[in-house]
């Protein structure tokens, strides 16, 4: 269905339909930012129960956490936010526009000025690395080229990379000079995209939103809007490991509002600064302590069956697991395995403490955009936080103690070895590596941690892109006729049952039909429309996704039956409401 | 149960068990912040599903709003957050201590430094206003005078005015006093409480959090953290109307996070930086529309049926339908009707535009206290958005239209004269009564407003307070035992059911357990435990306040029942599964 979706119509229907509109509106809005209506907030807490269910209440090894929005500024210079979260930004001299230098490129791009760019910069640049640093443009991944200024560019840039690699090679100078912070006062910095004038040497800008706690405005009191949710799960984590009998492996999942002040935010709700993340960070045994435990270290090569978890797992098969773990998510709420696709990152597109890193992509109206990441991102978060806290994020392990006391000297030693080896050969460092070894010996290590990160907002514009739907009839009279359609899954539908009386004015079946309806919105979001010709309701219905719809008739005054219209197939069936309630409760289980 | 109940026991076992850790406690926390651990949370979540379900999903005249915390600056300046949502502060030109203006007293109360003012100040207050004003502070309401330095300032104040109440009359002095922004250089201002220094004036202290949208820091790109949810739902009024097919009496709710830059946060999580609200906004006719259609407009006088809303009804029984309707969820969740009080606000406690404001009250450890607010708002908050933005906020009525259609040229002369009069005895402006009026005979109207607002973080609060129960027992030896035991309501309690294998090491006992604890979860959150005596494992699901265990035993496998065992009764029953799910359906529907 996404051939036939594009943006406009889409963004028109969500505010056609009450599902989404832009904040503030009645002032002229603030860019950025989106609400979500009537419709658009059923559909959003559908999808946020659906990964709670599926990542916390149906796992005995997940527990949930809501922290606050503003937490103690030193978080986030454990996290690393405060120094490197930060976009380039260069402003021109004479008209004191201030632009991301990485998306200088972008402008002359759009303005179609890479002409002159290519008599000025030599390209120099090879295919394969114009090819790599695309897909990483594309991806919004590559450092300093998070993202392109508009879907447009975008295009233009794939289709440049097919037929004109040259227009690439101009503009990739451009983004490798712009993007180098350290160049020296003698680099030649290009003219601004907008008056030709001198731009000033990038300079970072701290993406988190900055505000003051207390009534005093100093310093000491600054604090920041969390720019993602998963460092309160690391911050906490100590509180959780003391009180909720949890042993690792185990996780902790938080759905919240996260608030990121970009520059450019665009894409509609793809990239906004006020967005919900659904996160888990799943804590995981060192491969060390699954060796010393188990005698091995299970890996994919061994070609495990991913469906339960086995105590002789390594970080390997852990994140592989989740990567299954979430495909089988996103295709329960609705996008069939054929419309999204597995990035896995090269190694040198890794942050260096990461070991690997999944993007779950969907090939939005405005291009191929990242959904959800899977990374596997070793102790390093929780090891920051021991090192700035002071506080220790050690677990003890009473499986790996009693696996140690097993262990003679020349065993220890042994081992102690081997790792050291593998630690050094891994380019890190010896002393380290004993450190580990002592505590791993006591039964106590940081765990690693596996991080599936979803995003509320873009989960949820992919699951509309691709029910949308405009589709071509023949009416009963053999006529031309057409239908908007979103062929939601029903766990994400924001209605999940229309119930329409047939007749108004029969009072018989009229109040049939409420007392159907009463017994379904006691259960589930429910519909109530008794205005116009069924097929204007139907109508009505397809445009925000109900799967079914219910019309209670004369025969059901006479045997409890009413039709149940599909709204994928439109075909008709008749059945009880018990019929009909185990129907649904299959769907929605 | 609130004998028992002291905020240290309670405080504890809500860290010991889970539910509430002081947010970025590693750092040595962040004042006014708490996070919702593992139980907390899941508790957290069925309040504000349990509000959902009976705000708007049973409802078919309501519907939802998931509105952005960040909005656009405009909205403060018409709700006169900007101007007016600020604490009185003044420093001590001595020692430079920052201090609340109208909590000088309280910390001079602390500090009982009472006597010395006694003989400063002149009393010359009488005992009625006295009791007013203790009234008004232990509510929090009085302006300026919002709230008291911590639960023993209060009790101090509230038997002080029992048994002293020359202490009382000189504390509202040095209040009054403080409380003067307007008061002239040469007025004697009070010594700073900590040091005797002398005190600047009171300066107004907004208590909305700033920051800075955009990377460009200046006046224009300034904006707030929402200080309510409430403004977002008037903002989004006209693109509601025109999107969701509603029409007057309805309702928009919303659920969402909430800011206030709290001086000095207080009582646990009561009063909190950072909190989360439950917000209706009921829009309703006019008095005068409704005069128009029916020909009356019927009042509490009337002593009307409140189960179901009439088209009758005026403004004062839609308020009062509404303080009943949130009374019933209250004791739904698990208040009974003995533990909270109304608190109807006299006239003088009312804001200008307000025309009755009702208060639930729940007696916490700490004072009597604020769960929630109805109040009629008229159509205030709307008119100030249509005047700040200039976009209209008027409804178009049909049976406005029709009715007035079918009235002569003198009876709506008559009905003028009669409306102009009444406005003018309240006092109000002749000219806006006569444009009033000549919308209203177009059929138009700018709809006024009931509002009932719930904070979540009190109302869980006051649902902890309310369950913890320290028990003595006698065992089955006839010796003395005793339980902590919190008394949820099943709709509440974070865990619904526990499964028991009575044994461990029978697999037959032992899957099957799991077979029903499968079958449980998939349906609501269910907690498997397989450690321990039976005896223990009941009393950790008591202090979570879990309402049932099911221990799985030799006789399942024979006729398929289990024992239940009542949390609260302590008794045991033999069920089905299918019996158990149709007691718990009827529990939690």
């Amino acid at each position: 269905m996404i051939a036939n979706t594009n943006m406009d119509t889409l963004t028109s229907l969500c505010k056609r339909r009450g599902f989404i509109f832009h904040s503030s509106e009645i002032y002229g809005g603030i860019n950025g930012f989106w609400d979500y209506g009537p419709f658009g907030c059923e559909m959003k807490n559908n999808i946020k129960k659906a990964w709670w269910d599926s990542m916390v209440r149906t796992r005995e090894d997940v527990v949930g956490l809501d922290a606050t929005i503003i937490m103690h500024p030193s978080v986030w210079k454990a996290s690393g936010h405060l120094s490197t979260f930060s976009d380039p930004m260069c402003t021109c001299r004479s008209c004191k526009k201030l632009m991301r230098a990485d998306q200088v490129g972008d402008i002359l791009l759009d303005g179609d000025a890479g002409k002159s760019l290519a008599e000025l910069l030599q390209g120099g640049v090879d295919a394969a690395k114009i090819a790599g640093w695309c897909k990483g443009k594309a991806k919004g991944q590559a450092p300093n080229l998070i993202a392109v200024q508009n879907a447009d560019a975008l295009t233009l840039a794939f289709h440049a990379l097919q037929d004109h690699p040259e227009k690439f090679a101009t503009v990739q100078a451009v983004y490798t000079l712009l993007a180098k912070p350290d160049a020296g006062e003698g680099t030649p910095y290009l003219a601004c995209p907008y008056c030709g004038g001198e731009l000033t040497e990038p300079r970072p800008f701290n993406l988190m939103f900055k505000t003051v706690v207390g009534p005093v405005d100093n310093a000491e009191n600054v604090a920041y809007l969390r720019p993602e949710t998963a460092q309160a799960i690391f911050a906490e984590f100590p509180n959780i490991v003391a009180t909720s009998r949890v042993s690792v492996p185990f996780g902790i999942a938080q759905i919240g509002k996260s608030f990121r002040n970009e520059v450019t935010p665009r894409n509609y709700t793809f990239r906004s600064r006020e967005f919900e993340q659904m996160e888990l960070e799943f804590f995981i045994r060192p491969d060390e302590a699954v060796e010393l435990i188990c005698g091995h270290v299970r890996t994919m090569k061994d070609n495990p069956d991913l469906s339960t978890p086995q105590t002789d797992w390594g970080w390997e098969i852990w994140h592989k697991y989740w990567v299954e773990q979430r495909k089988a998510w996103i295709r329960r709420v609705g996008l069939p395995e054929a419309d999204f696709t597995e990035y896995w990152q090269k190694p040198d597109e890794l942050a260096h403490y990461a070991r690997a890193c999944v993007d779950i992509e969907y090939q939005f109206p405005f291009g191929l955009q990242e959904l959800e990441g899977i990374a596997a991102r070793s102790d390093y978060d929780l090891s920051q936080h021991q090192l700035h806290s002071g506080k220790s994020m050690e677990v003890f392990d009473e499986e790996l103690k009693a696996a140690v006391s097993k262990m003679d000297d020349a065993a220890k030693a042994a081992f102690t070895e081997k790792t050291v080896a593998d630690w050094v050969a891994r380019g890190k460092d010896e002393e380290k590596a004993r450190k580990f070894l002592d505590s791993l010996f006591q039964g106590r290590y940081i765990p690693h941690v596996i991080e599936p990160s979803s995003g509320v907002d873009r989960m949820m514009l992919a699951l509309l892109c691709n029910a949308y739907d405009e589709q071509k009839l023949t009416d009963s009279k053999g006529k031309d006729d057409s239908r908007i359609v979103l062929h939601f899954s029903p766990v994400v539908a924001p209605v999940k049952v229309a119930v329409f009386p047939l007749v108004k004015n029969k009072p018989e079946v009229y109040n049939k039909a409420r007392e159907v309806f009463e017994y379904l919105r006691k259960r589930v979001a429910a519909f109530w429309d008794e205005g116009g010709a069924i097929g204007r309701r139907y109508r009505r219905q397809d445009e925000i996704g109900t799967p079914w719809c219910i019309t209670v008739d004369f025969q059901t005054l006479e045997d409890g039956t009413f039709t149940v219209r599909d709204r994928d197939s439109m075909g008709q069936e008749r059945m009880t409401l018990q019929q009909f309630r185990d129907k649904m409760e299959e769907a929605l289980l």
